[in-house]
């Protein structure tokens, strides 16, 4: 089945809203093996709206449709869908009762714009928006299934769920598909594909499908096959998977929707070990990763930043001398930081940088882009140079996401001992 | 001049990576004045790129086209643009020089398939990307440009800033468009609707633009104003923008693009001073903050996240009978945490946070959204209480920009004085 996703709204257009809903209708679609051919923005207006709906493509199936449904009087895609679909808007009393008591539960006045949101297309099948005032709307037309919906994302994802896919599995049009995606650090996706083609090219022979997914720090390997039954989709899937992991074991931290501070959390929590952070050029982003995880409480104890050097003396214990040596972005001091930080918050771990994020601030002998990384662990503290381009952001969080993975490494050993 | 914008990876259309490219270009193309007409995501093969390009629609007069430019086999992007256009790939030398001296500078080894991205369309102007390795390109065909940009965001931005931008502007094809975007944080946007009704009313009626754009703890409100000439329009805008001054001036702390952490750090350079910040449920996100605007090590000194509640006893020296007869999440605790912050860094100013986060944690007392902060300035501690949602990353950005934005009043103040 061969999908179009439809998003409506000056505001996607233009950059005010990012189009989130698009994003998340693909990943849904994509997970029930329908094909997303398309994903396209319009704006809110007759010609825009009209225009789209006619030439959806020879082949497609499926168009879900989102945003323009709103009570405000520049929402006119209802009036459009009727003028396509050569229909007409008739009042819902069911649906008129819901919106009804939807404010009475909420203890707010109804305006009459609220009210026409129960004028709906007579031949439409309307899809009972649970937690909004705008209904979902399933039109038909030579043998392809429209969709509209509000843009509000919740909305848009409960009827999604809840109405529209369940309809589309009970019609029998859906394949079977799996998908599983490796999670990989510390391999730039050139030397990945490298290391790993023998593997990709017999994969692809035997009619898997392979897609590489990079981004700041990582790259996903996506493994995907269609066949049958899921059950034996997934057992061949996690074949594949298990030959991965004997060619790349050190890169691969984790699959699917994971990250990296997730598994790093799980692995603390079963080692029962608590961490500390002292960072300098990273500037908090590290504690910031780390307790973006809710639940991080169970093994962060906190951290110490030492953005200017003195504070590295003064709270951190850092021998002024061995900075007055080696200058703050040198091993000796990495290595101080992190001691110092497990000795004083009493951790178990902690992880220390010390670098140049840039985009200035270089010089011959210390570049943007050298940072040094130390951790501690019970047994040992250890080191890592890296020496990264020019990009502040990316800087950060690629020291931050290396350290991870190293502390990652450790956590495995620790747990085997 | 209409524009279409076309992103191209099956990563977007599968919701793998959300789609910001689009809303960044359309944005940026918006503010010049170009009408974005729609924008689409398409998969990486051969047949969807050509259909896209070949139907743009009938009034589109510039395309911009992100994506499918990297290395890898499966970036098939550049040939499709040579039979699309005509023309073949020919090994620029200029481009592989840089691509060489990119590897060179970064320590990393060079593989085949890099200097295949020398390889590049004859037809082709050729934009240089100065910090990566996918050049952009521009086209042109039946008086309609396309230009073709690698998907990395960084990479895209600085191309259309610096290249593309200014290439459309010296064809004189933009019209005269001026906007400028006045930031407000601490109200809400019916609130400020409501307070600045009569100053909008007005502005509309003498033929104005005007715009509210709500994100995580501010309003922004873009005023548009289109004519003959850029420095009158400029004018006629800076006059109500004086208005506005007059009517919410404690709410704006800046223009356009600035940030919350940029114009404080500007107003610590100005005051001479220093800062520290202790954090605790916001885990280090306020650290990051200040510190992800390069130079910020001008005026911030450092961090002690406290994110357990012994460390804020270990390391701060909070009082901890303190701690057991009114909780961690209180007032006396904030107020302790930024006076032992300031005392043991020795900086002019500190922020210090204590509340629960969320989603989970909270109790009837103390629930879910719940954050006291603290500012020590030189001469006195206050705090300030905040009942937010249930959103932790929203409560931890809220929390922090409101703390910034206290701050940035007594500043401005302790300058007057």
């Amino acid at each position: 089945m061969k999908s179009k996703i439809v998003c409506i709204g000056d505001e996607l257009l233009i950059g005010q809203t990012i189009n989130t809903n698009a994003a998340w209708l693909g990943e849904i679609l994509f997970e029930q093996g329908i094909n997303v051919k398309e994903s396209i923005c319009i704006s809110d207006t007759k010609e825009a709206i009209v225009d789209t709906l006619s030439n959806v493509g020879a082949d497609i199936e499926l168009v879900l449709i989102t945003g323009g449904l709103g009570p405000t009087v520049d929402d006119i895609t209802k009036q459009v869908l009727c003028d396509f679909f050569e229909t007409e808007l008739v009042r819902n009393e069911e649906v008129l009762k819901q919106i009804e008591a939807f404010f009475e539960q909420r203890n707010r006045g109804m305006l009459e714009s609220n009210k026409r949101q129960a004028d709906l297309p007579k031949s439409a099948i309307i899809l009972e928006n649970k937690i909004g005032t705008a209904s979902g709307m399933w039109f038909e037309k030579k043998g392809v299934i429209y969709v509209a919906m509000p843009g509000v994302p919740s909305e848009m994802k409960k009827l999604v769920s809840e109405q529209v896919i369940p309809r589309l599995l009970e019609r029998g049009v859906l394949p079977n598909q799996v998908y599983k995606t490796v999670l990989t650090q510390g391999i730039g996706e050139s030397f990945l594909v490298e290391k790993i083609e023998a593997w990709q090219n017999q994969l692809l022979k035997e009619g898997f499908k392979l897609a590489y997914l990079p981004s700041i720090g990582q790259v996903r390997v996506r493994i995907g096959a269609e066949g049958k039954s899921k059950i034996e989709l997934s057992n061949l899937i996690e074949q594949k998977v298990e030959e991965l992991k004997k060619i790349i074991p050190e890169y691969i931290f984790g699959y699917d929707k994971q990250t990296m501070q997730e598994v790093v959390g799980n692995l603390l929590i079963q080692n029962n070990a608590t961490i500390g952070t002292a960072e300098s050029c990273t500037g908090g982003y590290l504690a910031h990763l780390i307790t973006s995880t809710p639940g991080a409480s169970k093994y962060y104890l906190g951290s110490i930043i030492s953005y200017d050097n003195a504070i590295k003396s003064k709270l951190l214990g850092v021998d002024e001398a061995i900075i007055e040596e080696h200058g703050a972005v040198s091993e000796p001091v990495v290595i101080q930081m992190a001691n110092a930080l497990k000795a004083q918050m009493g951790v178990d771990y902690a992880i220390s940088f010390s670098g140049v994020a840039g985009p200035d601030g270089g010089t011959d002998a210390k570049p943007v882009g050298m940072i040094w990384l130390a951790i501690a662990t019970p047994e040992k503290t250890f080191t890592k140079l890296l020496q990264l381009g020019t990009n502040r952001k990316k800087n950060i969080a690629m020291a931050s996401l290396t350290a991870l993975n190293l502390l990652r490494l450790e956590l495995i050993k620790a747990l085997n001992l």
